[in-house]
C-alpha cells in the first residue's frame, strides 16, 4: 500500500494552489486537484460575456478561467445557453446592496444544501437487511470447463419491475462480471462494489473458496441494491429478473452503456449550493482512505484470527476431553480400588469434567459460527464500502481530468492573433475566419468539459454524502461484537461455575 | 515411548506362571517378574528344614523355592536366624484346627496391613505447600565457564537439624546432581524425583531456560522434602543446611553411599502381612505407567498451549487496541464533522472500546501468569511423580533381579552329587567337603538374596502405598483449573457486560 500521501495528487502541499492567490493557474500536471482555493465563488455574478455578439455560445469563459481543478472556486464562466438557469437578476432590477443580497443568497443556499443533503441521505440505508440471497447450485455445468451456477433470489419486490411470484434466476460468475463492467461504464463516479476473485491461482473448485466466492457475490449484489442509483438501473433489474440464460441474452441484446451524464446539464441550484469545503472534505477523505482501509482490514483480520483461535481451542478441548477420558481408564490401574475406593469418585468427577469440556467446546463452536456467519459480515460490509470509495477516488484521478486550462490559453492566444490581424491590409480573410472557428470550437469544448466537471462534482458529492451514512456501520459492527462476546462469556461462565460446584466434592484427601 | 506391554517383563502372558500350578519355576529370563501366582502364601507354615543339623543357616530353602520373582507367592523358606521372628507357635501348643488358626491369622494380618498402610500413608502429604524456595543469584561465578548459583532457602525447621535463623545456603546445579546421585545409590527402590536438564543444546544462559531450570530444581527438592525417607536423609539435610561451599565439602567429606537395605532384615510382620495382590497391583500400575505419563503430559501440554493461546490473544487485543485508536484518528477525515457531529460520538465510543480492550487484555495477562505461576505447577508436580514412579519401575527391572533359582538348582545338583558319592569307597573326602562348602555358600547367598528381595518388596510396597496419596493431586489440579477459569470467565463477562451497556448509545443512525 504505497503511501498515498506521498504520491497523492490531492495533497495540497504538492499542489501550487496557495490560499491567498486568486485565479492562480495550478502548476501541477494535468491531473485534477480537488483542492478548493479561497475566494467566494459567486455563481450568480457572471462577468460580462467576451463578445456580446457571440449569442450562440452564450456566456463564454472570460479571463476568470475555470482552473483545471473542477473543484476550483474561481469564478465560473458557465452559463451556456440551453442550461437550466436560475432566472438572471433582471438587468433593470434596482441594485440591492450587494452584500445584503449576498448574505440572503448564502442563507438560501444553506437551506437548499440541507434539504439536498437530507434527501440524498434518505436514499441510502446501508444498515438495512440484505434483500438478495445467493445459493450455489450443486451440479456444475459446462462441457469442458465446469462452471458454478448460482440461484439469485430477491426477497422483496424490485423497483420498477412487475412483482412476480418467481423471484429466482440462475446466474454464473461471468454474469456478475458483466454487470459490474456495465455499472462501471454507466456510473464511473459512483461507489461500485468489488467482486470476489473468479479464482485464486488455479483454484476454483475448492469448497472453501467457492463458499467465500458465493458470500462475496452476495455482498456485491446486496451493496448494489442498497445504492440509490445502481439499484434502479434497468440492467441491474434485468440481471435480477430475466429468467432466461443471461449469457445468451447479453450476446443478442442491445443496451446503452454511456455514462449517466450523457446529455445532462448541471442545475443552477446545485451550482449555487456548492461550497468549497466539500472539495477539502473530499480531499481529506481521499488522503486517509488507504490508512482507513488498512486499519479496518486489520481489525477484520483480527476478528477472523480470533475466530481461528477459538476454533483451535475447540480442537484442543476435544483433545483434552479424550485425554481426560483415557486418563480415567488408567487411573484404576495406578490406584487399585482395593487400596482406595476414592479413585472411583475421582473418576466420576473426571467424567463431569469431560462433559464440561464437551459443552464448552460446543459453545465455542457456536461462537465461531456466529462470528463467521453474522459478525464478520458486519465488519466486511464496511471494508467493501471503503474499497468501493477508494476505487472511486482512483477512477476519479484517471477519468475526471479535463484540459479546460489549455483550451483557454489556446483561446487567448488566438484572440491575440485576431487582434494583431485587425487593420492589416495583407491579412487574408480566410485565415481570420479559420482562427475564429478554432476559438468557437475551443469554447464549445470548454463549456462541455466544464458542464461535465460540474456533473462529476455533483455525482461525487452525492456519493460522499451517502458515504457519511456508513459511519453507523462502525457502531453496529462493534455493538454486535460486544453483544456476541458478552453473550458467550456469559454462557462460558455459567458452565465454569457449574463445574466448580459439581467437582467441589471431588476427593481431595482420604478423610 | 516403546510399548511397555510388548516388552514388559511384568506382562503375565509372557511369563510362564500359570494360575493353577503351584511352585512352578518361572521360565522367563532372569528378569524379575512381579507376577504373583495363586496359592495362598502362608508365611507361618514353614516346611521342615532341609537338614536339621544345619543350625548355622537356620531355616534353609527347601524345594518350595522362592521363584525368581520376589513377588512369587510360593512358600518362602526364609526364617534365617537372627531375624526378628514372631514367636514361633510353641511346639507343644495343642494343634488348633489348621483352618481356624489360618482364618484368625488372616484377620490379624489384615488388621496389621491396615495399620501398616495407614501409618505409611500418614508420612506422605504431597498436597502440602512447598517448604523450600530457590532463587537465582544474579551474578554468575566461575572464571572460564560461568555457572549460575542458587539461594536455597528452607521455610520451616528441618527434621533432625538444630533450628538456626539462617536458613539459606548457596548451591549450584552440580550440587543438585550430586545429591540426586547419592539418593539413587542410597534409595534405588524409592521414587527419586528427576532433575531439569543442565542445559538444552548449548543453551544454558538463556533467561527463559534458566527460569525453567530454577523452577525444575525447586520442584525436585520440594518433592524430596515431601518424601518420608528422603527428607530425613542426612546428606539431604547437609545439602540444605551446610553453609560452606558444598562442592569443596563434597571433595573432602567421607559419607556412606550404601543402599538403605545394608544389614537390614525383613520383619516377620511384613512377611505375614504380605498379599499376592500387591504384586498384581504393582504389575498393573507398571503396565500403564507409560500411558498415564503420556496422557497426563499431554494434558499439561494442552494447559500450556492454552496459556500460549491466551498470550497470543493478549498481543492481538493490544494490536486491536492500537488499530481502534488509529482508526478513531482517521474517522473525522472520512466523516467530516461539518457533515455530521455523530462521528465525534462514535469516536468517544471507540475510546471506550479501546479502554475495554486494554482492561480485558490485562485480565488475560493476569490469567496467563496464574496459569504458569500457580496452576501449571499443580499439574507438573503430578507429572514429576509419575516420572519418578516410572524410573522406579525401570530401576526395579534392572536392579531387583536375583539368581536364587539358579542357586537352588545348583544346590540340588550338588546334593545329588553328595548322595551319589555316599557309600563309594573311591570317593575322596576332600572332594565331598568341597561340594558341601559350595552348597553352604549357595545357601547363604540364597538367604541373603531372598532377604534383599523381601526388603525390596517392602520398600516398593511402601512407595506404592504413598503413591496412592497422589491421586488427590489430580483433584486439586482440576479443581484449581476450574476455579481459575471460572474466576477469569467472571472477570471477562463483567467487562463485556460493562462494554455492551456503555456503547449502547453509540449512534446507530442520525435520529
Amino acid at each position: 500500500m504505497d503511501n498515498y500521501e506521498g504520491s497523492d495528487p490531492w495533497n495540497t502541499s504538492s499542489n501550487a494552489w496557495t490560499k491567498d492567490d486568486d485565479h492562480v493557474v495550478s502548476t501541477t500536471n494535468s491531473e485534477p486537484s480537488l483542492n478548493g482555493i479561497s475566494g467566494e465563488f459567486n455563481t450568480l455574478n457572471f462577468s460580462t460575456p467576451l463578445d456580446t455578439n457571440e449569442e450562440d455560445t452564450g456566456f463564454l469563459p472570460t479571463n476568470d478561467v475555470l482552473e483545471e481543478s473542477i473543484w476550483d472556486d474561481s469564478r465560473n464562466p458557465l452559463g451556456a445557453t440551453g442550461m437550466s438557469q436560475t432566472p438572471n437578476i433582471a438587468a433593470n432590477e434596482t441594485v440591492i446592496d450587494k452584500n445584503d443580497a449576498r448574505d440572503q443568497n448564502i442563507e438560501e443556499s444553506e437551506a437548499d444544501l440541507l434539504d439536498w443533503t437530507n434527501n440524498v441521505r434518505k436514499t441510502y440505508r446501508p444498515l438495512d437487511a440484505d434483500i438478495i440471497i445467493i445459493e450455489e447450485i450443486p451440479e456444475r455445468e459446462g462441457l469442458l470447463f465446469k462452471h458454478a451456477n448460482y440461484l439469485v433470489k430477491h426477497l422483496i419486490a424490485l423497483p420498477s419491475t412487475s412483482p412476480s411470484e418467481e423471484r429466482t434466476v440462475v446466474r454464473r460468475y461471468s454474469d456478475f462480471l458483466w454487470l459490474r463492467e456495465i455499472l462501471l461504464k454507466r456510473y464511473p463516479f459512483r461507489m461500485i462494489p468489488e467482486l470476489p476473485p473468479k479464482r485464486i491461482g488455479s483454484q476454483n473448485a475448492d469448497q472453501l473458496f467457492l463458499k467465500k466466492r458465493r458470500i462475496g457475490l452476495s455482498r456485491f449484489i446486496n451493496l448494489v441494491m442498497k445504492h440509490p442509483k445502481l439499484s434502479n438501473d434497468d440492467l441491474v433489474l434485468t440481471f435480477l429478473t430475466v429468467r432466461t440464460d443471461l449469457t445468451s441474452w447479453r450476446k443478442q441484446a442491445t443496451y446503452d452503456t454511456s455514462n449517466e451524464f450523457a446529455d445532462k446539464k448541471i442545475s443552477q441550484e446545485f451550482m449555487k449550493m456548492w461550497k468549497k469545503e466539500f472539495a477539502e472534505q473530499w480531499n481529506q477523505a481521499a488522503s486517509c482512505i488507504d490508512t482507513s482501509m488498512e486499519l479496518w482490514y486489520r481489525i477484520t483480520l483480527l476478528l477472523e484470527r480470533h475466530e481461528k483461535r477459538i476454533m483451535q481451542m475447540v480442537h484442543e478441548r476435544n483433545f483434552f476431553e479424550t485425554l481426560v477420558d483415557n486418563f480415567s481408564e488408567v487411573t484404576p490401574k495406578l490406584y487399585p480400588v482395593q487400596q482406595n475406593d476414592t479413585i472411583l469418585d475421582i473418576n466420576n468427577n473426571l467424567s463431569i469434567i469431560k462433559k464440561h469440556l464437551e459443552t464448552t467446546s460446543s459453545i465455542c463452536k457456536q461462537e465461531t459460527e456466529e462470528i463467521s456467519g453474522t459478525l464478520s459480515p458486519k465488519f466486511k460490509i464496511f471494508t467493501d464500502i471503503l474499497l468501493s470509495l477508494r476505487s472511486l477516488f482512483e477512477r476519479y484521478k484517471i477519468m475526471a481530468a479535463n484540459n479546460v486550462v489549455e483550451l483557454q490559453r489556446h483561446v487567448e492566444l488566438n484572440k491575440e492573433k485576431l487582434e494583431s490581424m485587425k487593420g492589416k491590409p495583407d491579412v487574408s480573410g480566410a485565415e481570420y475566419d479559420r482562427i475564429k472557428k478554432i476559438i468557437q470550437k475551443d469554447r464549445r469544448s470548454i463549456i462541455e468539459q466544464s458542464n461535465r466537471a460540474w456533473l462529476i462534482r455533483q455525482c461525487i458529492l452525492e456519493e460522499f454524502t451517502i458515504f457519511q451514512e456508513t459511519q453507523f456501520l462502525i457502531t453496529r459492527a462493534f455493538q454486535d461484537w460486544a453483544k456476541l462476546n458478552s453473550n458467550h462469556a456469559g454462557l462460558k461462565l455459567n458452565e465454569w461455575e457449574k463445574l466448580v460446584t459439581s467437582i467441589m466434592d471431588m476427593p481431595i484427601s482420604r478423610e
